[in-house]
């Protein structure tokens, strides 16, 4: 590769609003994005929500000349509902599914039904390796009652240390998608911390769209007072965010959101606002390096933010014991109450009622027990996690000097040297 | 690192046939084991199926001062039954849990609820990057009628992507576990193709243990002729695979196996065989690459392997859709057996009968719903598996001379230049 590498990417990113039956104005929004990714022709468009594979399908064909490359992530029962549309040839494909994904029985939410998932692609670029990431983690229902707060801290580990353990030998990382957080969020500043991933909108010193990047904003026809909840002037949860990893150096030039309507004729494309960055990727001077190793101050970042993660995990792990405690007992008394039915049912006196009763005790006690089961699953699911962030802090305090650091140590021999 | 670097790793595998109140002799099969272990001081044991956390904890305490650092991979609602211990400090930890992995109603079999996995656990060792990768695939029920095929296959190939995606920056790879398949088995042919390791067994020139490598033989007092099924002198389904990357070349030295009792007092450790390796690490010379690009044979030979599992796979996803369309027809009996019992129940000719045949005709719904919706995810699973086959045939053929291989066009073309 010349001294002299330089790399323009142009990089689109839209939470489509594209599911069939309940979004609306689907099929005019599909062909309206079309249309405008053919016109922009941009290197990579990274989707979420595309939950039809028949609409996935609608614009393969119809960028295909644009972008000859596409993957459409499947996953879970719905769908992860990512798919991207490359200009390039795509090199490598996987994908994970995160183990943690909200509640089978909160159907009416539905996340847990679409496997949420992280997708990867492995591009060559002139010689240069980009590793392009999309994701979409669970949504947040209520700010200030978020029942999957656990599951979603969980979900931003596994996408960290999805990249981190993918991207080791890539130029360049790339990850866009709906986070589903805010920046200051505690599953935000856990992935960047732990992959020293950069956010393209605080970093670019070239911003044009929505008042503070803000991606679902209340201009938008399709946004209601009830999904911003408490931040009525906007919030902002799809990001693009990007490294370079050695002998690279990667700055966003431009950074552009839609404002509540497409950039051509005033309705929207989706309830999100699109991110659409020009990234560019130049050979680091030797005397800088884009990737330095981790100074005091970071890793007494990293150290907190892991910190606070582990609490927040202990926190769910109490809640699907408490919920598994629970259901446990309602079995018992599930079991309790058949057992009553069957003497009844067996005398005269309340025949009818007893008999009647049965199916609502059974529904009772197979119903608790496939919650007993989900919850148990769960606890266990946040306990791994806790395990590796424990095992990354014991790892981090072999390399500090604990002396500065003493309030580590209760947690951190709560573990001993296991984990 | 010194051009005459030089490492010498001693590893041991084993499936632990850890059951709780399942497995015999239990509690004096791992103390034995912890003395073996302590005694013969490896530089990693891998072990697979220890599905008792206390087990994990009492050999943790055991063989802390031999093993210093241990690790215990938690998944599903029983865990994954993988575990590691280490001589050497854990660098860092990561798991993947396969998304496809039997069937929960099949409780007898319990796969399912383990929540299978690989884990992956890097060390650093005298400036070498290791990783070593632990595994434990669905267990094979019947040769003959083998209903979680296709599920193997898919495991095999998350497997190969999962080594082949986290492993691009280490310098050796190794993986042991119990597959589940014997060698010519065509998830293990996709495994070593599609990650270019190498099976300890076929390599090494010092093989001491059991006829053929077999890891369940005869002689076993845990083994039964039906565990053995249409292989009475024995099988190979536990493995040491490994490779070097790159500037590295790995050999085995030696590899043993038990036969059938542990090496002091003739009484078995488990049901398998415990596997012995001992791998020497050098540095290649500068004009032997120990991972040279592939040539035609070796494309050859993973274009027809990659065929064979995307057939394989397409058969899963039929009769996948069959299990879904199947259940569907009996949703919509049950739905109306209930209509017809409620007009039953609401003359007076058979209403006890009618209210009595409630609860089944529920729990006919109810099962079925569930029934049909594990499968629709089946299906997409595999959908998902052999559009990743696809993408990787498809390379494969732009890499590839197409003139001499026109019998892969059909199958490629089907997908066009999606996936």
């Amino acid at each position: 590769m010349k001294p002299n590498f330089s790399l323009r990417l142009r990089v689109f990113n839209l939470n489509c609003w594209d599911i069939p039956y309940l979004s609306k104005h689907r099929a005019d929004r599909m062909k309206r994005l079309g249309d405008f990714l053919n016109l922009e022709s941009f290197d990579l468009a990274l989707l979420q929500e595309v939950w039809s594979e028949q609409d996935f399908q609608y614009l393969r064909q119809k960028l295909s000349l644009t972008y000859p490359d596409a993957h459409y992530f499947r996953s879970g029962i719905i769908g992860s509902g990512l798919c991207v549309f490359s200009k390039h040839p795509i090199q490598e494909i996987i994908q994970h599914v995160y183990t943690l994904n909200g509640y089978p029985y909160m159907v009416y939410h539905g996340d847990w039904f679409c496997g949420k998932a992280v997708g990867l692609l492995v591009l060559r670029l002139n010689g240069l390796v980009l590793n392009a990431y999309v994701t979409h983690l669970h949504a947040e229902y209520s700010r200030q009652k978020d029942i999957y707060r656990a599951h979603r801290v969980t979900q931003a580990w596994e996408l960290a240390q999805f990249i981190h353990h993918t991207s080791k030998s890539a130029d360049v990382v790339l990850l866009c998608g709906d986070l589903n957080m805010h920046p200051k969020d505690l599953g935000c500043c856990l992935l960047k911390e732990w992959t020293g991933l950069q956010d393209a909108y605080v970093e670019t010193q070239d911003f044009r769209g929505s008042e503070d990047g803000c991606t679902m904003v209340p201009k938008n026809c399709y946004v209601s007072q009830q999904d911003l909840g408490p931040f009525p002037l906007g919030i902002r949860i799809d990001y693009v965010l990007y490294k370079a990893v050695s002998g690279f150096y990667i700055y966003c030039k431009t950074l552009k959101t839609t404002t509540g309507c497409d950039p051509h004729n005033g309705t929207p494309f989706s309830d999100h606002e699109a991110l659409m960055a020009t990234l560019h990727v130049k050979h680091s001077p030797p005397q800088e390096d884009p990737c330095p190793a981790r100074g005091p101050a970071e890793r007494s970042a990293l150290t907190s933010v892991l910190r606070e993660a582990w609490t927040e995990l202990a926190l769910g792990v109490a809640q699907a014991r408490w919920w598994a405690s629970f259901t446990g007992y309602v079995i018992v008394l599930g079991l309790f109450l058949l057992v009553l039915l069957c003497v009844l049912a067996a005398g005269e006196g309340a025949r009818e009622v007893a008999i009647l009763l049965w199916t609502p005790s059974v529904g009772l006690v197979l119903g608790a027990g496939a919650v007993y089961i989900f919850h148990m699953q769960e606890a266990k699911g946040l306990c791994r996690v806790q395990a590796e962030l424990q095992h990354v802090l014991r790892r981090e305090r072999e390399t500090q000097d604990l002396g500065s650091e003493p309030h580590l140590a209760p947690l951190l021999t709560a573990g001993g040297g296991q984990s």
